[in-house]
């Protein structure tokens, strides 16, 4: 069967693979979709090829139905609609025994540390299964992962009916932030550069501007009486971004890092002493998320279907990577692995 | 009557002053004793010359007796020993009607803003006082505002009996939140490089390590278990506080930015999300911080006489300054106003 390697040095190779039997606690996928990610451009830009064992198959956005169980599975048979929430912890790290396993000190990311979802059948452990409802195709239940990651940002930021949220960057992650905190009844405030982002979160109802035309510090004094936003998110990986982010919040107002800083920039420390201001950071998710993400996707609230912009064959990833990393008229881009 | 005044340039000039009368809701205090704050060599430095009117008188950590009460002013009468928490808020910016005053947006700062403590006869609001009980002295009751920052520092992180806190900077403020956190039950380590604080810090029972010397980050994770601070206070102001602050925290961990940077340093914003690091900048005290630092000080658990190095009369003012810049020999430098 075919599956997508990364060989080193932005090199995609697609070729054959053998499938793996599901072991005990394990079960095999046909995976159906995986989007790419923006780890997937980070992996294939060589930032994770201490963690990788090349070839490596990547992807971990993904849907599929169970092909096969191991032996020891419960409550999954062959035939369920599933998506897989890509972690695997120790169990036994000080992160872990204190609750909060997503950040396992020893954390193994499905689809970095261990062979990803861009294959026809994909053994994974049964731990990480949530199961799709009928109501959602599989087409946009490869959304469930990206949503979930939207669903714990917007959770760890606190975010309340009413609020005034600024989302620095909109691009596939930013959007779902925007959807997601505009359906909890927030008021949100998009930061874009990239024309077609603009004019589909135009397209979504949500308000974005162009940080390059509109001073969004005076904005945001002005829409919010002179106070300031309740929550920014900076998702834009930027030095432009780190800047802005303290710019924004009221007194007391919170910043969420979604955005992974490969180098560390200035930061105005002084504007946190000066406002009270929190930040904290958020990293993947944990299991509620996927369970919230499912009930949105479900719902029918948030509009998968314009997010995915591009359905491609396996053949095609490399294109998707390229049109992503030059912010090319493309969002969501999905492959289809079956 | 004698006061400090702040002339610009680095300059102290001990000068006459004409005593205010207090007007309606105001009291006229006389004077005991006045610390020297990080604020005030921030202030003689230069970098508050936007805000100070010169001449200026500076000063804010006091204590007192009324010598006098306006008009309109209900609790107070002369004979009262008093500390005063010197903030002047609006009352109408969207920071006061969110319930936090303390950072008002048009906040005036008494002792900055307005004229300060340094003379013999200081008129303020009432609303800024807080009564000293019988068993504290004038002298020890010169510190409550830096225990009220302390406590404040604490409050907002958190900080819980049996947690791990690391104090960046051992000076006045880090050494009181290092004792304010040590008697709510924390095991708390302060990094400071000044032997002459270390020693005071070891007097006081606290573990201090000079970073110069030791590996801070593998020695809280080997006392930790490997799980990392709970909490950590950035009190140093140095970029290499900037830089150690986002190491030491475990998954989870707080940090609280205590230090005032008057130039933004890099941040390791990855390690934020790596480990959802929180992080949240602390400023000035509210009314409940100084409640809290009068029933500390009071109750006999810090040692005030210890930290209070230095008694000098109001034309010593300067000598404190110095020594206080170039890391001397002192700790807490107290000047006798009356």
């Amino acid at each position: 069967m075919k599956a997508a390697f990364y060989e080193g040095n932005e090199q995609i190779r697609i070729g054959e693979c053998v499938p793996i039997a599901p072991a005990a606690g394990e079960v095999q996928i046909r995976v159906s979709h995986c989007g790419i990610c923006g780890t997937d451009l980070h992996l294939f830009h060589g930032a994770m090829d201490h963690r990788v064992t090349k070839p490596a198959i990547i992807g971990h956005e993904m849907s599929g139905v169970i092909e096969s169980v191991g032996a020891n599975v419960a409550g999954w048979a062959a035939g369920d609609r599933v998506t897989v929430r890509p972690l695997d912890s120790c169990g036994e790290c000080p992160a872990c025994k204190n609750g909060h396993s997503h950040i396992c000190q020893k954390l193994k990311f499905i689809g970095i540390d261990r062979p990803g979802a861009m294959q026809k059948l994909w053994t994974v452990p049964a731990h990480t299964l949530h199961r799709l409802p009928e109501t959602l195709s599989l087409k946009e239940g490869a959304l469930i992962e990206p949503i979930a990651v939207a669903c714990h940002d917007v959770r760890l930021g606190e975010v309340k009916e009413g609020e005034f949220v600024v989302v620095l960057g909109g691009g596939p992650i930013g959007t779902l932030i925007a959807l997601v905190a505009q359906h909890k009844g927030a008021r949100v405030l998009v930061s874009e550069l990239n024309p077609f982002r603009i004019q589909m979160l135009r397209d979504f109802d949500v308000e974005v501007v162009n940080p390059g035309e509109t001073d969004i510090v005076a904005l945001v004094e002005k829409q919010t009486g002179g106070a300031g936003a309740d929550v920014v998110f900076e998702v834009s990986s930027s030095k432009a971004g780190a800047e802005m982010m303290t710019k924004l919040p009221r007194v007391r107002g919170r910043i969420v890092v979604v955005a992974i800083f490969s180098q560390p920039p200035q930061v105005d420390l002084f504007k946190f002493f000066w406002r009270e201001i929190s930040l904290r950071g958020a990293r993947v998710y944990e299991a509620q998320d996927f369970e919230e993400a499912i009930t949105l996707a479900a719902a029918g609230v948030l509009p998968l279907d314009k997010l995915i912009t591009n359905v491609c064959p396996l053949d095609e990833l490399e294109w998707g990577i390229r049109q992503l990393e030059k912010g090319g008229e493309v969002m969501k881009v999905l492959i289809e692995c079956s």
